[in-house]
């Protein structure tokens, strides 16, 4: 999926959510853990319940390798179970010398199909370009993240500019809004208006709402350009919703909330432009 | 395996060198590319030549993930491979918000059973945290990298400081010398002394030698301290050292010469201080 389809997506269901599927088998519901194959049908159940709400899902790879050999084949099984009307993300975070990036973008938009990974820029240019020479790929560079950590080095100043928005506009000039989005955490709108100014055109992926507190409000209000350029994950707030029997239907309630507010946020706001 | 013992064994080999097992199938010997096992093979045969000489292997993980489930599996069996007395690191340069850091934290020090990996700092604090947490693991955090993409951010000023200045002063009061490494690329030996003036009792991991084009007589000149403090990873220089049936004693011959080079260098360096 590329970028014009996930707009048409996201125009089509009034929706801009991420689903988040950071599954960790002691999370899930106790009754399903003594299923063999416990967090694929935990996900299959989750998406099952969510796609109609949603217009992407994003794998923490973090949390299937811990699994071992046995949580890449879930995450190659989990991948596959995504309706192709959904905008798939790597949450990875990968980057290192070009030779080595080239081999991670062999991994996720080749061996994997992934539509899109997340990627850290600290290496630069030829950390990331990589990734960018795939055509009808995305790739997602870290801005300013959701954590305290951001403070560390994110928000020190490197001239007049925070490193952030450094990080945020040197890249902007490898690739476009056709091939390159921003990850910023739902948590910092009080410098999402700055990045919006520096990339008014390209999509920020917008995790930290939910569990991590961030304002769906807040995002939509500094955040929203005409093609609505934003995809706001959730992912505990989601598929933790409920620890019973019924986690698939509550995961559900609260994805379609989720939606539900977001229709509103379009028409306000896109309506106002 | 931990520090003391690391220590212990760079003094009886004489050595620093680490193999990086950066193996790829199209460029490993044609001869046995028909194998189904042939990157396993590859990687035991230069283990096997290359184990007299060097004291640490470094798995990069992107060309095993580029392999998806099966590269997964090669990269563990290499693993189990690797003999006891050598010091193993996932160079996998990973890091992320918190509870996902913990998840990589426990797939490369639990699932996988190694002794280190490399960390990236972008996202500050409480993305390294959860790696410095286990005991007797290393975490080895990106200082200034050995590629061009170094000038983007690496080397661009906060304050006063570059911006890797920062990043390893910063992050070396989170650890002690004893759990927590940089990375400091061989080509970047002008910087060296520096670093070295900030962490003065951590090891570094040098990549770029060889291949990159670094020399380890200003990398040894200017990193060396009374423990060394120094790992020097060179990968294909060594690996690929021959696309013959030879292969493996080609780069044991290549690895014996680093080694050669490395005890010069330490009775010169060490007898003086």
């Amino acid at each position: 999926m590329n970028l014009q389809q996930l707009i048409q997506e996201i125009f089509a269901k009034k929706s801009f959510l991420c689903v988040g599927l950071d599954t960790e088998l002691k999370k899930i519901p106790l009754h399903l853990q003594s299923n063999p194959n416990a967090v694929l049908a935990f996900n299959k159940a989750i998406i099952d319940a969510t796609k109609a709400h949603c217009v992407s899902y994003k794998i923490n790879t973090a949390f299937y390798e811990a699994m071992g050999v046995k949580g890449w084949e879930i995450m190659e099984a989990t991948l596959d179970y995504i309706p192709t009307c959904h905008f798939t993300i790597a949450d990875a975070k990968r980057g290192d010398i070009g030779n080595t990036s080239s081999q991670y973008a062999k991994a996720f938009f080749e061996t994997l199909n992934f539509d899109a990974i997340t990627v850290a820029p600290y290496m630069g240019e030829d950390s990331v370009r990589p990734f960018l020479e795939y055509e009808n790929k995305i790739t997602i560079v870290l801005g300013l993240t959701s954590n305290k950590g951001a403070h560390d080095f994110e928000l020190q100043k490197t001239g007049n500019q925070f490193l952030f928005e450094n990080v945020i506009s040197t890249i902007s000039s490898w690739g476009t809004p056709q091939n390159l989005m921003f990850v910023v955490g739902a948590t910092q709108t009080n410098h999402l208006q700055l990045i919006r100014n520096i990339v008014p055109n390209n999509f920020l992926l917008i995790p930290g709402v939910g569990f991590q507190g961030g304002s769906l409000q807040d995002v939509a209000e500094f955040g929203i350009n005409n093609e609505v350029g934003l995809l706001v994950n959730a992912s505990r707030a989601v598929i933790y919703a409920s620890q019973h029997e019924n986690f698939a239907e509550e995961a559900k309630v609260i994805a379609s909330q989720y939606q539900f507010e977001m229709a509103q946020l379009m028409n306000h706001y896109l309506t106002k432009k």
